[in-house]
């Protein structure tokens, strides 16, 4: 008797992080991960693992989280869709379902990923942004936060900008590439846009919350190259909030690979 | 002895409504009014009583409404605004406060108001959007929508679009100037805007379900002028859900006089 046939299936998944302890199964907190998990296996009526490209922390949303999971059963996308959603919370979304090949991984296979850090920069706090923006007690100086950018684009040692805990054991490779460090328009105020080849845990609050104590004027500017050099947390600034933080996409490089079904 | 001087002062407030049983004080439900002077009461040691330009119901949420009280103190805006936004929960936020003449009213004097109703058209609901706009289960038709939208225009007797307990006893005059009636695009979707001199109780989601059933195939358009000359709520449509509703400004022709200050 042979297996029964694998099949893989990739989400898109969007989703205010505001009431979970974040994407991953834990004791203490309803999760992302579980609360799709529950549904998915009441809907196949079979044991269902999500694996995410990545955790996102409490609190943190997604705009497009991608997770993979294999199935015996052949899925039609608008069925299973419509079914998840339904079933689902209304502060998570199933965007897109879509089969993979069976040696496709949401994690390993992603090239880059998107995250976006919200600055509401009002003066009075907006009642409709505060679950999804940051909002600095001080003046932020655009041009200074500009200028403060590309210290951190390139191939670098993010050690001194990874979560305490992690460094040395966790992040046995320090080493991320970051492409893009954007700041741009949001309603109301901006967004530092990071895109990178992978992030070490915790990376973007920690620049983000670097950035903003230059802005404070806790930090020099001209510090960041001593603070990458230190390869310390203690030495780069505090942890912005999660409620800021967006995982806005996953890029995958053989897209033409992701469109034919392994079936 | 005279009396002690009076001063009254004009609140521009912004609120998600969510929630709020609405903004009117009320026995089951905590209201926008009732936290607003509770807050305000305890940092001038006073009694306070505030006038709203008008009722938003539950669930539906403000930009910008007003509201109106009096003191025996003279306050200062920079330090009344911080202490109230300090004390108040974050979903209600007091944008501005100003000194207004004794005899100006937050109801009475304004000349226009302009309401917001946003519909969601994506397919899928976002996890963001969703306590701030309707998302219909059909598709609308953006061109029909148009079309209908004159129809509204002008001054009217909007009996048909009146809530039904108040039609007859409570709303002695039915007649409404709609000044303005436009679609505009939003994130996502689209509003109907609404200015007009005055509005019946749920007049807005009245006209919006109404516009809505017509979308759905539940009401011709051509039956519009009809459902007006009935004066009859059965025959328009279903009342359009609080949720997609936002009080988005209340204007006062004199805005010269309220920046003069009665003292």
């Amino acid at each position: 008797m042979t297996d029964p046939a694998i099949h893989k299936y990739l989400f898109k998944i969007s989703y205010d992080g505001t009431a979970y302890g974040g994407w991953q199964i834990q004791q203490n907190a309803p999760s992302i991960q579980a609360t799709i998990e529950h549904v998915l296996q009441k809907i196949l009526q079979e044991k269902i693992s999500l694996t995410g490209s990545g955790r996102t922390d409490a609190g943190v949303h997604a705009l497009s989280q991608t997770a993979h999971f294999t199935t015996s059963q052949i899925l039609l996308e608008s069925k299973i869709l419509y079914s998840l959603n339904q079933l689902l919370p209304p502060d998570i979304r199933i965007l897109e379902m879509k089969p993979v090949p069976i040696d496709f991984h949401a994690r390993y296979s992603a090239s880059s990923k998107v995250y976006q850090y919200q600055l509401h920069l009002h003066p009075v706090r907006s009642p409709f942004l505060y679950p999804f923006a940051y909002h600095p007690p001080y003046k932020i100086d655009l041009d200074q936060l500009k200028r403060c950018l590309p210290y951190f684009i390139g191939k670098r040692d993010f050690t001194s900008f990874a979560h305490e805990a992690h460094t040395g054991s966790c992040a046995k490779n320090p080493i991320r590439t970051l492409m893009r460090l954007e700041l741009i328009e949001i309603d109301e105020g901006i967004a530092l846009l990071f895109e990178g080849d992978g992030f070490l845990y915790k990376m973007v609050r920690n620049i983000t919350g670097t950035l903003l104590d230059i802005c404070a004027g806790k930090i020099k500017e001209e510090e960041i190259p001593l603070i990458f050099d230190a390869k310390d947390r203690k030495k780069a600034g505090k942890t912005a909030p999660p409620h800021g933080l967006f995982l806005v996409q996953v890029n995958y490089n053989n897209n033409e690979k992701l469109s034919n079904e392994d079936q």
